[in-house]
This record gives structure tokens, C-alpha cells and sequence, in this order.
């Protein structure tokens, strides 16, 4: 998001045939609540194109970058590193350093995984955080995150060249052409 | 979530062999971020024992129910209705009026479909909201409504009758088993 350090979201463990629509969940949460770009590693780069098309539609910037080498991601990541999992601490109490650390400048890596992740990503990241330790979605956990990350922020912010903007409403749809 | 008015989610537009996962993914996220109950519409009923067994393992108190009739409950609703949308109005300049009708006493019902959603939702529902009038995900603008409705009381919520918990860890994994 414009006026803030970048913030990427790196997608692991896409199962084929199982997490199509979850990774593509993902991709598209992390574009609309304000993540400058999304890495899809192994399988889940067979989503870019939803993404993208999405992207291409209603405007920018996000970007999709894929990767067969996560690990190597995250290893050269040069700032820090969040992973979002129901193990983690928990989110509301370490959120106020994770956003001073982000207001500092500092590029975050958001990790979320679909199914098990390697100890190593724990192990790299700066914070292993859980939005609740329940067992639930790894798209509401970046939802919550990243709302809370840009307090709100992300929900006004502007798209540029869209081709298409839909148009709030009380009731019904208005979406416009351009 | 004890302590507040019953809040349930409904579950529209479920489609066989795309959404399996999606939908347990509405139902996990409903039961981790403070709703009372998941009503699964249709054939989104496959997905009950997946969020049951959550709950039987991880605690409650959280009920799955099923419909083949949605908009008969949508009808005989008697709370409040928001459907969250993308086509919706700003959730963000809605919160505080659903907030005090919410904390007024009135149960809550959250719409949100996964395929097209049918006009009438639009015309019973009290709001309809757009967590950003951006395509994304529905278990994402659900995650960041409840959070929002409970501002973040939700994540330090107890469970009951659980035979395991989660205990947070800076790094790697421990679950104690009752």
C-alpha cells in the first residue's frame, strides 16, 4: 500500500486439488487489504492467473510472483518475518511491536501456510503470531492481521488504472466501466 | 460469545467440489472469532461434521445447523440481517450503527455466499457491507466483520469441554490434551 513499507505474502503447502480456491482466497486478501504482492511457492503458482485477472480488472498495484524455492525466500528476506499459525502468540499482544517495527521502514513478510509447514519457517520467523490458537482459515488470520497492521487504513485506500469499480450501495449492485 | 447477543452466520451458495474447503473455512472461522453458530444452506451441509469434529476436539460452545430452505430463515429472522458483499456499503462507516444495535440486545445474522448470492438477500438484509468494495474472499470479510463487531474480544474468549488446547509458543508447537 502507498505510504508504507511493502508488505508481501508468501503462500506455502498448496495441495492440488485441494487448496485451488484457498490460495486464490489468499492471493486476493492479501491484494484487497493491502499487501503490495503475493509469492505462490510450488503447486499454488497454478493460481496466479486468477489473481492477476482480478488484479488486471480492478486495478493495482499487486503484484504475483511465484517461487519453487520458499525457503530460499525466506532465508534472503531482509526484514522481518511474521507466520501466522493457531501455535503462535498471540496476535493482539504483539502487534503494537510488529507495527513499530513496520513503521520503522522495515519490508514484512507475511507467511501463511495451507497444509503443514516446515519447523524451519518457525524457526525463521521473527514472530510465529496466532489469531486465536483455534484451528480455523489462514485467510481470516491474514484478513484480521493485515487489518489490524494498517488499523483500517486499507479499506479506504485508491486502485489505480481499473478497468472496472464497483460503486457502494445500499441495496443492489453499480459496478462501473472504464 | 458469552456475554454478548447470539450472533449466527449463514452459509449461502455452497458448490459442490469447489467449496469444500471454503466452507469449512466460513464455519471454523465463524466458531474461532465469536459466533454461536454456522447455518450451512443447501450443500454446504457436507461440510458439518468437518466443523462439528473442531469442535468436539477444540471446544465450544458452537452449533452447526443446516437448511435446505435459507431464505425461510432469512424470513423468520426476527434480529438483525448483514450481508457482506463487495457491492455493499463501507463496513467500516456502518460498524458503530451495527454495533449498537448489536450490543442493544439484537441477535445478528451474517450472510455471506459463495457463489452468486440471490437478489432477495439483498433486499431482506438490514446491511449490506462491503469489507472493501473489492472481490476477495468471504472468509476474509467475515474474519475482519467479527473482529470488528467484538472489537478483539473474540481472540481472548474461553472454551469449553475442549479435549485439547493450543498452549502459544514463541516457536514450534505444544497442545495439551485433557
Amino acid at each position: 500500500m502507498r505510504g508504507t513499507p511493502a508488505v508481501a505474502v508468501l503462500r506455502l503447502g498448496h495441495r492440488p486439488g485441494r487448496d485451488e480456491r484457498t490460495t486464490a482466497h489468499v492471493g486476493l486478501t492479501a491484494r484487497a487489504l493491502g499487501a503490495d504482492r503475493v509469492v505462490l511457492a510450488g503447486e499454488a503458482a497454478s493460481r496466479r492467473d486468477t489473481i492477476e485477472d482480478i488484479t488486471d480488472r480492478f486495478g493495482g498495484p499487486f503484484r504475483v510472483e511465484t517461487t519453487d524455492e520458499p525457503m530460499a525466500v525466506l532465508e534472503a528476506w531482509e526484514g522481518t518475518v511474521v507466520h501466522l499459525t493457531m501455535y503462535g502468540l498471540p496476535v493482539q499482544e504483539a502487534m503494537a511491536d510488529v507495527r513499530a517495527a513496520f513503521e520503522d521502514g522495515t519490508e514484512l513478510l507475511v507467511v501463511v501456510g495451507a497444509g503443514k509447514v516446515p519447523f524451519e519457517v518457525y524457526e525463521r520467523a521473527d514472530w510465529n503470531l496466532a489469531v486465536t490458537n483455534q484451528p480455523h482459515s489462514e485467510i481470516a488470520a491474514l484478513a484480521v492481521f493485515l487489518d489490524r497492521l494498517f488499523e483500517g487504513r486499507e479499506l479506504d485506500r485508491d486502485w489505480e488504472d481499473a478497468e472496472r469499480a464497483v460503486v457502494p450501495r445500499e441495496t443492489g449492485k453499480q459496478v462501473e466501466e472504464s
